[in-house]
Order: structure tokens, then C-alpha cells, then sequence
């Protein structure tokens, strides 16, 4: 492969110079752990990746899933890459030895990841579901549903999914009307339709594990009366021993622009005699569960928008390189010889701008897998909290900007290559077809953004978002001591203190009138995600002034210089655009609120 | 058809309230025309286009053309488009009525045409080349070859196609090198490889004429050694008798995102004794008869992709009135009803932004026809040429500017689709795909900001430019006599002024340093674009505020006030991203330029 799936110094530099990872061997969790079995559990990743998920990434995208009215049909390089996933022990890696697991640190299992997203995100998806709903039942389910289904799931025999959506509620999930009804031996049986459920039909394991959310008879309405069911597709009884079909039924494929290996489906539950259903937890506190498998779910959508935009990045630069075509404007001779368009400056603005998104957006989601890491394993409780708070205000940043910016991304890089950037024949426009889905799928964009203003930034009187606040302030202290980071410092300090004031303006927006102060969220998101980019550039622009002490090899050198070059950029072309969106939000500017449906 | 292609009373309020189409039938040329026939005309249009056009767009793109080594294979309702297009004679329509035209002015012409794309963007391609080519013919050739060629280009019985590109030179058009040799009977024997040959090979038509650009041996390097050949598919006798297949073969296919149903093709000239060609015009001067074509393919191109814009925007805004889910954030009460998704700001917010995007781009190609119809039959000879310099510096914008926002207005329309968005059971995702190709086509976006900034605003002592000036000053004026546009007036007032002292400071950049004054050319495009882009809607605002006076109905209302929000939005949310664009402008910020390849 001429084009590297992610780019291996940017990846070290993340994890050791940009985060500190090493400092986690000092936690009693990874004690038996190593830098080199954190490397080598990425070159593990890397193999699986480029050997059973690249080679056919093109092919599943050409060879989309069909139902012939009984069973779906993938092609065959799908299962290949599930049994190498799932041997290879990444199913588990996150959990504890005593589980079965490789007691991995979060920070390294989605830098893992990463490199199968790379290669081919819609064959990734149904590895990478499992994960979050085996984490869902350990988490919450009893010993018993622990035992039949737990164990299969981290070994690769069953595979799971996450059934939400229902055709006629969409984001609404308060509204969703599958109803589950009490059974004699404890079970429930489910009723109802749910749809968009990836990797909701395949043959690539021996059983589907559902985690469906249903609404028990009686429940209240709206969110408080949802409840959380595992419902798989074969029945399996106390010995583990898988059954006979439950009555879940593939009502139908829906054919996506692109994630197209990736199962889409229409899923009826209980058209015969109910769906058998389990109950996890509690009753009515479903949705709080399936918060943690969505609140993972949209890190890993950040990251695989990261990857997909990280991908065309790399292939752009490759073809910029190598792809010679006119001369310089000054060059006025016909006779010379053409430049490689690496040579034009709109070419390298181009790449530097998909530089600085990608790397950026990678930075950030590793950044909040440390944050996740934090939360669960950080020596000091009050840490723990600080990254749990941090963690919540963040997510959907985390989920939404990679996306947005991934897909611009990739946007750029096509038109790197112009017309090849056009045609099946590069990769290019697959990548572009695949991460469309990111900004839609686990929470549009506009939900997460009314979830940013209207939800994580006021949570527990502004506290995330005070915490977020010191942490840039940390920065710029550090920042304050390199003179050439001087000017980026500053332009975030001005930027921090303007999305303050408009922040604290919007608090009391919101509190006048909250559909009129949620109105603008969306730019107030942008906006807000601009800032923490800007952050995190600058971050890694003090680790780069860092690295460039002492005697470098060229590569090196050049690197780091890569490294300030792209914060330079984000911080001088990227940031500014705060201004006029701040402008907007701190008037509660009203004009799309105002506009009339019979004015359209 | 639920989703009208256009929007009927859009297209009135440009051509007659915004325009002032009905003053052409004072000229001349258009004495035996009225409105009514106008409108016939569009009505015409209209029925082709659903009828024929609007019948195979998805099925055309689920079904692309193929090759089986011998032919090409389209769906076979491109025929009856192509058929029901060429009886319509809409090919011929702008020629005279001496050479069987319909005489029809080309705002006309182009509004009718518009009709065409939105109902399917790629089996329009074929009638569309075939005009340009014609023109070219018209323009340029000999009596001889007009006898032999241009009588059965407007009948509809050969097509055209323009073949510019080669593999190895991309948009580079100085170096291409396919080779014309001077044969005995005055033709020439042409030689080398075409690729992205837009139509360029089918069986529509009993013939097809390839517009070729080639260099006659011995000629000078670079633009100046260019000639333009008009090479068929097969020859024709001097009787008109279609004869044998010329040596020019279809290499193979290509196969694109979107626009599907065009066949994108690799063609070789001359594999075995060399292809047939004739000169067209002089010799060497091939390129700048191409760019009457090119000019007008560029409008073309804005025009396709603000009706794929629209087109998308008609859809969103169709959901979003029919599709009920969830409840706005004041009301905490879950068994209230759900609300129809339009009523959700970030909805409303997503339509007007689109609704600003394809009306705004709709008005600008609609004015740019004028100004082609102007530069032809103005009366005044000085208005023709003001209307020549004026199109002249507005090319690129109309053909980038609404090639770029009407991929956004696509991206946006899927997001308030969501999920449907996403699926091809929707139209949308392949609107999304089809209009990706127009940023691309025709001289990327990067060539328009080279051409915008080094030649169009430079040419003749910034004599367009200054037209243009006093174009939107006029604007100003009248705009100051209606209060309520006060506020959008000044803006576009002030942002005149600073994209003037702007463009002053890059022409001094230019002449320091040409390399570097064009290196943020992508971003002077998109700045000036977006000046204009306000000009455009305040004159749309004006127009509607005249409007408004006197009893109307509702609707009419309704209308209006749309118009004016419309503007009212792209006044406060687009225009103010000038801002940071022009400072990083004036400053001549370096950071892309002055990056390394090895930094990458």
C-alpha cells in the first residue's frame, strides 16, 4: 500500500509528546504494561488493518449488502476481517485480565482502532458496535444475561448492536413507541419498529445481541419511561447453548450514499408472538444506560471521521507530490519543465488546511480518550471527576467537528486531485461518500449542538465549562514562556475571552427564552469547537518547541516544523472566523428565528 | 412530481422584477417576441423536462453507461431526451430565425435550459455540449465545415462534445500534446489522448463532433502554439453523407461520483493513420476560440450547480413541512404533539441559509445572462461593451461561486433530511453527489481565483472591476431611499470599500512579487463572491420592497417577505466573513505559502 493508513510519527508524537501515555504505567491498572506492548499492540492493529480490512474497502463499497428475503449477504472478505478482529483479541483488549481481556488503556485501544477505521470504517462498524454494546451488559446487565451473552460477544461469536431509532420519531427519542410487555418467566416481549440499525442483520456471527430501547407498558411518557432490552436474534437458554430464532425479523436494507458494507437496516420487532426480550437494569432508566454506549459511540465517530478525513489527506499529499502539472505564475517559459502541484500555493494551502484538521481532530480525540482513561483510572478521585466533567462538555465537540471538518477534508482533497479526486478509479470520492454519514448518525449536528449550549455548558452551574477554562488558561502560561508561540497565545487568550462574554450573554438568552437563546446553537458550536482547536493546536504547537531542542535529524526537524506551521495556520485562518459568529451570537441575532414557514 | 423543479414564481420575480427581461422586446432582434411567448417557451421547457429529463435521473445513476469493448450503453431514456430536447428545438434556439432558430434571447434560453438540469443535471449534458460546440462552429468555422456540421448539430442528428484535456496535463492547457499534421487535401491528421471527454462517446446521434485542441507541428510552445480542429466521429462527405469511422477510438470510461448518466471518457486521436481534423479559424489561435465556449460552459456550469442547489433546497423544504419529530425546547411536555421539523430554528436556519445560497446564485447567472444578451443586441454601443467587461471579470464568480454553495446548500439539505438524507431511497444524496463535479469542471476553483485576481481584475487598468464598482454604488443609491434596507445598504457599503482597498494592496503585491500576490487568490474568490453575492441580494431586496406596495395577497406577501429575509440573513450572517478573509488579504499572510513540502 503506497498510502499509509495514518502516519506513524504524528501518532507517536500524539501519544507520548502531545499526551503524556507513558505516566499511565505508573497507575496499578498497567502495570504490567510497556511502551513496547502499547507499540506492539498498535503494529498488531496496523497488520489487521491493512491486511484484512484495507483490501477490501473499494470492494464492499462496489458490492453493497443485499437480502434476498432470507438471509444477507456480505461479501466474503467481511467475515475475514471479523475473525482476524476478533482473534487478534481488540473485542476485549479494554477489559480486565480477570474478563478475558488485555487490560488495555483506552487512549491505546482507540489508537488501535483508528487504524481499522482507516483502512475500511464500514467493515470496522460491526467490530466496533459490539464493543459498545458488550460494554452496555457489562455494565448493567445481571449475572445471568452476563453469562449467556457476555462472553461470545468479547470472543467474536455473537456481535451487537444498538437499536434506537424508530421510523417515525427519528431524533426524538422520547417518542419511540415499541412497547415491551411483562412474560410470565421474567422476559418481555418486545413490539415495534426500529430503524437505521447498523449491522442490525448479517451472517458474520452466530447470534446478534440488540440492545433495544422499548417502553414498557404503563411506563411514563417521554424519556423518563424508556427502558433498556437486550433482544437477540437467536434465543439462547441457561447453558448457553444458542436456539431457535426470536421474532425479530429484517424488514428491509436501506442503501446508503456511502459505509456501505455496513449493514443499514429496517428492523421489526414482534410481529408474531413478541420479540423475547431481557431487561437491563433497571426499568425507565434506559436511556441514562444507553447514554454510555452513545457517549463512546460518538468519540468513535469523531475518530472515524478523523481517519476518513486523515486517509484523503494522505492520498492528496501523495498526489500532489508526485503529480506534475504547470508552473509557477512568475514562470513564464512554455519550455521549462512542469512542478509537481505540491508547488502551487493553493495547493498547499489545501493540504495544510486538511493538516490541520485531521491532526487536529486526531489530537482532540485522543485527547478525550485520555480524558475517558482519566475517569476510570486516575490515582486521585477529585482527577477523576475533573476528567469526567471535562468528558461531558467536550463529547460533542468530540463527535461533531472531526465530522464536519473530516468531510471538508475530504472535500479538499478531491479537489486536490481535480478530476481524479471525481472518479471511482481513486479512492478519494469513497472517502468523501463514507464520512458524510459522521455529521448525521449518534446525534446530528444540530443535536449536538443543543446539547453543548442548552445542556453541557450550563451542567452543575457551568463547572465543565470552567474547568475547560482553566485548562486553556494553563496553556497560555506555559505558552507565555515561548516567544515564538507568543502571537498564537495571544490571538486564543482574546478568543477565550470573547467566547466567555458571549457564553455568559447566552446563559441569560437561554433563560429569558430558551427556544429563542437555543436558536443559534449550532454557530455557537462552531464557534466553541474553533476555541478548543485552537487549544489543542497550540498544545501540540509547546510540545513541538519542545521536541525541537537539541540535535534533530532533518526528518525530525522538519516534522516539528510541520507541526508550528499548522498551528500557525489554524490560529491565523481558522480562529479569526470566531469574530463575526461571536458578533451574531451575543446580538441573539433572530433572523432565522423569525423567518416564517410561508415565507420560504 | 411533488418537488417543482424551480420555483415558478422565483423565476418570474427574476426575469421581470429583478431583471427587466421585458425591455429586450424593445430591441430589434426580439420585435416579433412577447412575453407570453416567453413564457410558452419556459413552459416547454418545463414539460421536456419532467416529462423526459426528470423520468431517469435515479435510474441513470443506479444504471451508468458501460462499455462492451465495441459500444457504449446508455439507459434508453436518454434517447427520448436527447430526442424530445432536439424536437423541442431547444439546440437551435438562440440562433437566428434565418438559420432556423427560434430567436430567443439567452436569458430566456438559459432560464428554459435550467429547467433541463434540474430534472436531471446528466442526461442534459448531452444537448448542453452540443450547443457549445455548435456556437463554436458558428463562430469559427468555414463556410464548408457550417454546411457539412452545423445544420445537423441544431437538427439534433450529430452531438458535440470539446475535448481539451490530456492525461498528462491536466489544467495546464499550454502543455498538451496531441499533434495536427498538414495532409495534401487540406485537413490534418491529429494524434494523441483526451481524457475527461464529457459525452464523448454514445450512440444518440448518428454522429459526433469533437471540438479538438491539438498543436500543428512546428508550432510554438506554450498557449500560442494551440489550434482548434473540429474532428467527427465519423467522416462526412462534402454532400453531407455520413461515412466511415475516423480514427478516433473510446479507450475506456470513466466513472464518476455523481453525474452518472454523462459519459466521462478517455479518447484516443489516431492510433492507426491519424484522425481526420479541420482547422478551425486561424491556426494558433485555437485557445481563445475555446474560451468563447469555455466562457459560456462556465455559466453553464454556475447555472447547473445552483439548480441542483435548488433542487435540493425544494426537497429539504418539503420535508421539513411534512415531517413531524420532537417538540421545540420550552415545552417539557411529552404527550403534547411533535411538531413538523420546520418549526425547529436550526431547520428554519439550514433552509434560509440554502434559500439564500440558490436564489442568490440564480439571480447571478440570470444577470450574467443579461449581460451576454446585452454584450450581443444592447443598443448602445458602449453598453455592449461595458456588458462584455462587466461578464468578463464575472465569469469566474458565477461559475465557482455557486458551484461551491451549491454543494453547502446540498450538504445542508441532507442534514435537515438526516438520516433520509443519507440513504438513496431520497434524492438527495445524489443531488449532493452529482453537483460535487461542478467545482471541478471547467477550471477548478483554484483557476477561477488565479484568473479572478491575476487577469480579470488587472485587465485594462481594472476597467471591469471599476465597472462593477459603480454597478453596486448605483445600487447604493437607490437603496438609500428605502429605509428599511438601510442597514444591509451600509454593510455592503463598507464592505465595498474594504474589498477595494483590499484588491488595491494585492495589485501592489502582484507586481512585488507574482508568485506570492496570487498565492491567496482562493480566498480573494470567495471574498469578492460573497460582496457580490450581497449586491445580488440587495437588488432582489429592492425589487421585493417595490413589490410589496399596493394589495396583494397573502401569498404575494409571503413571497416578498421571503425575499427580504433572505437578503436580511445574507447580509448578516454571510457578508461579515469578509472580515478575517480580507485581513489575512491585506496582510499577504504567508503561512500556506511559506510551507515546506517536507514539513507535510
Amino acid at each position: 500500500m503506497d498510502t499509509p493508513l495514518l502516519n506513524e510519527r504524528d501518532i507517536e508524537f500524539l501519544l507520548y509528546e502531545f499526551l503524556d501515555t507513558e505516566s499511565l504505567l505508573e497507575r496499578p491498572r498497567y502495570r504490567e504494561h510497556s511502551r513496547e506492548i502499547f507499540n506492539a499492540t498498535l503494529q498488531t492493529a496496523r497488520t489487521v488493518a491493512e491486511k484484512h480490512f484495507a483490501n477490501h474497502n473499494a470492494k464492499g463499497d462496489a458490492n453493497e449488502p443485499r437480502f434476498d428475503g432470507e438471509r444477507v449477504h456480505l461479501i466474503p472478505e467481511t467475515q475475514q476481517a471479523w475473525d482476524s478482529f476478533a482473534e487478534a483479541g481488540f473485542l476485549a483488549a479494554h477489559c480486565d485480565e480477570e474478563e478475558g481481556g488485555l487490560q488495555l488503556p483506552e487512549v491505546i485501544l482507540r489508537t488501535a482502532l483508528a487504524y481499522i477505521s482507516a483502512a475500511n470504517v464500514a467493515s470496522a462498524a460491526y467490530p466496533f458496535l459490539t464493543i459498545g454494546a458488550a460494554n452496555l451488559v457489562r455494565s448493567f446487565a445481571s449475572a445471568d444475561l452476563k453469562a449467556r451473552f457476555l462472553g461470545p460477544m468479547l470472543e467474536g461469536r455473537f456481535s451487537g448492536t444498538m437499536a434506537l431509532t424508530e421510523p417515525d420519531q427519528g431524533s426524538a427519542l422520547g417518542d419511540l413507541r415499541t412497547t415491551a410487555t411483562p412474560a410470565d418467566d421474567g422476559s418481555y416481549r418486545l413490539r415495534g419498529q426500529k430503524m437505521y440499525i447498523s449491522g442490525g442483520d448479517h451472517t458474520l456471527t452466530e447470534n446478534i445481541v440488540h440492545m433495544v430501547l422499548a417502553r414498557i407498558e404503563g411506563a411514563p411518557a417521554g424519556v423518563k419511561g424508556i427502558s433498556l432490552f437486550l433482544v437477540p436474534k437467536f434465543l439462547v437458554n441457561e447453558l448457553g447453548e444458542v436456539g431457535e430464532r426470536n421474532d425479530v425479523q429484517l424488514a428491509g436494507l436501506l442503501h446508503k450514499m456511502g459505509y456501505r458494507n455496513t449493514t443499514s437496516t429496517v428492523l421489526s420487532f414482534g410481529e408474531r408472538d413478541g420479540a423475547v426480550g431481557y431487561l437491563v437494569g433497571e426499568p425507565h432508566r434506559g436511556l441514562s444506560y444507553m447514554f454510555q454506549m452513545m457517549n463512546e459511540a460518538r468519540i468513535g465517530v469523531g475518530m472515524g471521521a478523523t481517519v476518513l478525513g486523515y486517509q484523503g489527506y494522505n492520498h492528496a499529499l501523495n498526489y500532489a507530490r508526485s503529480r506534475p502539472q504547470g508552473r509557477l505564475p512568475s514562470n513564464r517559459d512554455p519550455l521549462s519543465a512542469q512542478v509537481p502541484i505540491i508547488r502551487h500555493a493553493d495547493v498547499r494551502r489545501m493540504l495544510l488546511a486538511q493538516k490541520s484538521y485531521v491532526e487536529g481532530a486526531m489530537a482532540l480525540c485522543l485527547y478525550a480518550s485520555s480524558l475517558h482513561e482519566d475517569q476510570q483510572t486516575a490515582a486521585d478521585a477529585a482527577q477523576r471527576k475533573n476528567a469526567a466533567q471535562l468528558l461531558d462538555l467536550l463529547t460533542p465537540v468530540v463527535k461533531s467537528w472531526p465530522s464536519r471538518y473530516g468531510v471538508v477534508a475530504n472535500d479538499l482533497a478531491i479537489q486536490v486531485l481535480g478530476g481524479a479526486g471525481y472518479i471511482r478509479e481513486y479512492p478519494l470520492e469513497q472517502l468523501y461518500r463514507d464520512n458524510r454519514l459522521n455529521p448525521i448518525h449518534e446525534g446530528t449536528e444540530g443535536i449536538q449542538a443543543l446539547d453543548l449550549l442548552g445542556r453541557k455548558v450550563p451542567a452543575g452551574g457551568l463547572a465543565g465549562y470552567q474547568l475547560l477554562q482553566g485548562a486553556i488558561r494553563q496553556t497560555l502560561v506555559e505558552a507565555r514562556d515561548c516567544q515564538s508561540l507568543g502571537k498564537q497565545a495571544e490571538a486564543l487568550e482574546q478568543a477565550l475571552q470573547q467566547l466567555d462574554e458571549t457564553t455568559l450573554q447566552l446563559m441569560g438568552q437561554l433563560q429569558a427564552d430558551a427556544d429563542r437563546g437555543l436558536a443559534n446553537a449550532s454557530l455557537y458550536l462552531d464557534a466553541f469547537g474553533r476555541v478548543v482547536l485552537a487549544w489543542i493546536w497550540l498544545r501540540q504547537a509547546l510540545a513541538a518547541q519542545r521536541g525541537l531542542t537539541g540535535t534533530l535529524s532533518e526528518s525530525e526537524q522538519s516534522f516539528y516544523r510541520g507541526k508550528l506551521q499548522a498551528a500557525r495556520y489554524f490560529s491565523e485562518w481558522e480562529l479569526p472566523q470566531i469574530g463575526p459568529q461571536l458578533a451574531l451570537l451575543s446580538d441573539g441575532n433572530g433572523t432565522p428565528y423569525e423567518m416564517e414557514d410561508a415565507w420560504f
